[in-house]
């Protein structure tokens, strides 16, 4: 249930919470709305009548979704997720870029710097890599994120990069600005938790086959956490296709936007797989009203240990670029 | 098999069909990149020189893909379809509307005029509908194809209509401009070669969840009849969606683009399945490529004996396409 | 609407049935059980009363589904599909066997001796076939029809055969005992109804991807047009997989059988499209109380045009055939 | 690449195993079909020849499949888990059951004394519960884990139970028999290395739409460490489907046995999600050849924390299961 009060003062709506806490139930204000969200179902309304001056009560109303704390009847602002001196979902779209795997410091600090004097402001790259044989590269572990930090260090970019194991959540936390929730992991409670503890901003893939129902209570793992810093991202999802690796779900960016506050971006290097595929998809992207792109991107996509079918090189990445950036110019906003 | 000759006369081309006609080898030829399909394959390659002088041979290949004439290799240039004093695939896209289902004089023809007074140069509307229950609305039949001329005598639109029996074929193109075969009729082989025989501009729907290559393997039977006005419509293939109808596959565009000279549209409507959806999809299906929207729109909505919840009413239509239009005005193209 | 009446003879539910008619009602009697169904929803119940002495009704009720006369409100009992002297449904399992299609009198005569030797009752053989690719074969044609004929004077088998077109139906309805409607037709509504006037027994397949709801309406357009000998058959379902064709759905048997009262058998040589997974699929489907199986057979399965890859030869059948037989006899029924 | 060996020694195979640990190349043995498993790529083939005596090499070749341990290739004979007195794989089905969720002592105590008196031999039970929500019932944790272990020592049943955080890991160990990992977690590589190193028997549920490669390279992260007691479980893929939760893939049996020497359960209870499939759906999987099924139960379903539409009660389960138990004895094994 969610309490909206005729508008209030921050330090009123926390003596409220604080009360509900006495009670035990569980409850989360968002101050900006005056709302309360209760996360404990109460015995009875009678309670929160004991509780609450109902004079003070502009309106309540249950939530019509399974996640609350996600939806925009707790929150009917957009969420900005601030990470350094960037903003996701303030309208202006960003450019999250990089290899699959960070695989050396050279093949790593080329990026870097490639993607900085074109103007991008965050670099991937994965340390810890999830893959489906055990035999596959599994990413340099923290020597990677070292790479990252450094490579941060070098431009200034904010780096981005996944965690699949709730015993190394700490030390991505320390290296990186954005910890990556996988596809294989949305469905990793634990995990979840555990990410949103850290207070950093949270990149959240959706699952293989996840439905938005499903993505969204992932999130919500992640806020009733109080850890309201989370970026969704569509990757597309299972489908039987010869010329894809995935199916993108477009439509999935205006149903988020209408279910949910939280920001939305595209990542069509996983969702098509092909690198021809890219560019068009990107515009569609960003067409629809994504907040952003996750592209990967390879100094030499050839000889990448992982996804080299799927990523630019800095050609390719370039051209895509700039041709976004002329677009928005241009714009009058 | 292809061959590809020498930059050739047309009767030089025609001449070697004829002489591959006697053999029984059927073959197509494009005129236009001096090449020849065969659909037959001949028992040896040994005929072929025969048959052929072999200096005027420049090169020949296998088709890499089950079609050949919707193939690039069979046709490296786009294929522009002509409806009347209107292209489909000229590089400006085209919009179709109108409602789903044609109910009345009065519903249509308000339609009609509406859309011709916004610019639209298509109107769509059903008359034979094919229906999952036997006890829904099945269409006026030719009742409504008389409607669909009489708003197409008043306003100049072309007229696209769905056909879904080979007895209804000549009676569907005697009133209309295009035919269209709807997605539960992509796999009808008997009724794909009929249509193909009216040689009018047929708009070929993708099935419920039909492959690429099952898809362009559908156009493919029309083409073989030597009907080369194909126009290719994805409309969303079936998925496990609580918020949209089907799931747009965005990425069939550039997928169709790069193996075909077929153009392809885009059906939002049937995609996304729910009006507000419509608008952010539709701009995706733009950026991306397509060569067109078809789109339902029906006075009212509320009322509509068909597809109500997935139809923009005027007010919504007309936003959704002055848009376009300004965005389209601004493009030094 | 089905109205359930005080066991009653049939000469007054016809005599309902009529008064029905008159008022522009139309109506289907299932006699056994006296249930009238209305299949035209009449404008207010008032008028049922006014028709109706209402003393004779025992119970009227909505019908559940959005299929009618396929439900098991409208009949309860099981329907038994008679095929010549052979029963579909009545609780002992058929088995339909042949190749995909009649290549040669030759290679149908082998299999339908092979066949009757054994005991199996019903030769499966195409005569039309719809292919994917144009370029594949497309049957005989009344030539296949002509040798089906043949080898049922020969052997006494009963002959299920698919039709395409509506323009074929007579002729197929003439040669053959059980009219099939493939995959790529379940949606193919004006062929169904056309195929329900020949008053024969319909194999209705489901289609690729199609739901329960859709495949039942697909046999009420055959019911509604007054012909109850449906034998469903599930084939397996479109799905993403390297090692098998589609995806057997053998809960679809026992949902079918909670529905509907019509019988159902399964197709695994479809489902798994691998010869080495039919014989434990075959298993499963009868233990899960399949009304029987239809199964492709080969006299030399490397050499079929068609389906060569998922063909049994003579002796992988025979094997797969007796044992079943065994279990029959030794089972107290 | 896989080297067999003519029947040898154990000793001599573990020595070759030593030689090659010393060159850096990670290597399994299967001392029953005197053959060693290379994990790690030898640089070159020449290596192999200087290590091993090549008289004594029978053959040597490339495993097929991106699995390798758990290949038949590697095994041919099939792997039979041991679980206290009891045996998985061994041609004689098994049954697991009891409810989703451990709720109280009193619960599960009746339904444990329950199954053991019919004379099931495995209790299942949830103490730790991922659920979709965060707001639902999470699980009594390990206070859930000692009522499972009371049961044990009541009853003698061996214990299976879900563990879905690393850090669980060794105290679900400490009271289960087996450990099962549910679909959610099939691609949480940490956990299924974690799992593995216990040595116990791990369940290993087949993630939402993971494929049979997918899940076999899930197996193969636990067998690389060591651990060769795994179960593989088909619980129902992701499927679009108004009358079942999932849909279940009845081939996964026979392609997993073609593939693979581990056994494989099927779980009914999740794969249709409705009580009333689930005992055909049970008849179906023991025919197609299931190592066993695991079906949830409870005393009284409607009351059920979690899955009480898809639990049966111990009427519905007795039923179930002395029909089976009746069939297995009639025959001769």
């Amino acid at each position: 249930m969610i309490i909206e009060f005729i508008k209030s003062e921050n330090s009123f709506l926390e003596e409220i919470k604080e009360r509900l806490d006495k009670e035990g139930i569980k409850s989360v204000v968002n101050t900006a709305e005056s709302k309360i969200c209760l996360l404990t179902q109460p015995e009875s309304t009678d309670l929160i009548y004991t509780l609450i001056d109902s004079r003070k009560i502009k309106d309540f109303y249950k939530v019509k979704y399974p996640f609350k704390l996600a939806s925009r009847q707790f929150k009917s602002g957009n969420t900005v997720v601030k990470v350094n001196e960037n903003y996701v979902g303030n309208g202006k779209p960003v450019f999250i870029a990089g290899p699959c795997a960070v695989e050396s410091e050279q093949q790593l600090m080329v990026t870097a710097e490639f993607l900085a004097s074109l103007g991008v402001n965050f670099l991937r790259g994965g340390a810890f890599k999830p893959r489906t044989s055990p035999y596959s590269f599994q990413g340099l572990g923290e020597e990677g994120l070292k790479i990252l930090y450094k490579a941060k260090l070098a431009t200034g970019l904010s780096i981005v990069s996944e965690v699949v194991n709730v015993e190394d959540v700490e030390v991505v936390a320390e290296y990186c600005d954005v910890l990556q929730i996988g596809t294989r992991n949305m469905y990793n409670y634990p995990l979840l938790k555990k990410v949103a503890k850290t207070n950093k901003p949270i990149l959240l893939k959706r699952g293989f086959s996840a439905t938005i129902d499903e993505w969204l209570l992932a999130a919500e793992y992640i806020l009733s956490e109080g850890n309201f810093n989370v970026i969704l991202c569509e990757r597309g999802i299972r489908a039987n296709s010869k010329y894809t690796r995935n199916l993108l779900d477009i439509s999935a960016v205006p149903i988020i936007k209408e279910l949910s506050h939280l920001p939305i971006i595209i990542d069509p290097s996983h969702a098509v797989g092909v690198t021809k595929y890219i560019p068009p998809v990107s515009k569609a992207a960003l067409a629809v009203g994504s907040d952003g792109l996750i592209i990967e991107v390879h100094p030499n996509p050839e000889q990448a240990l992982s996804d080299g079918q799927q990523s630019l090189n800095f050609e390719q990445f370039k051209r895509l670029y700039e041709q976004f950036s002329v677009e928005a110019t241009n714009k009058v906003v």
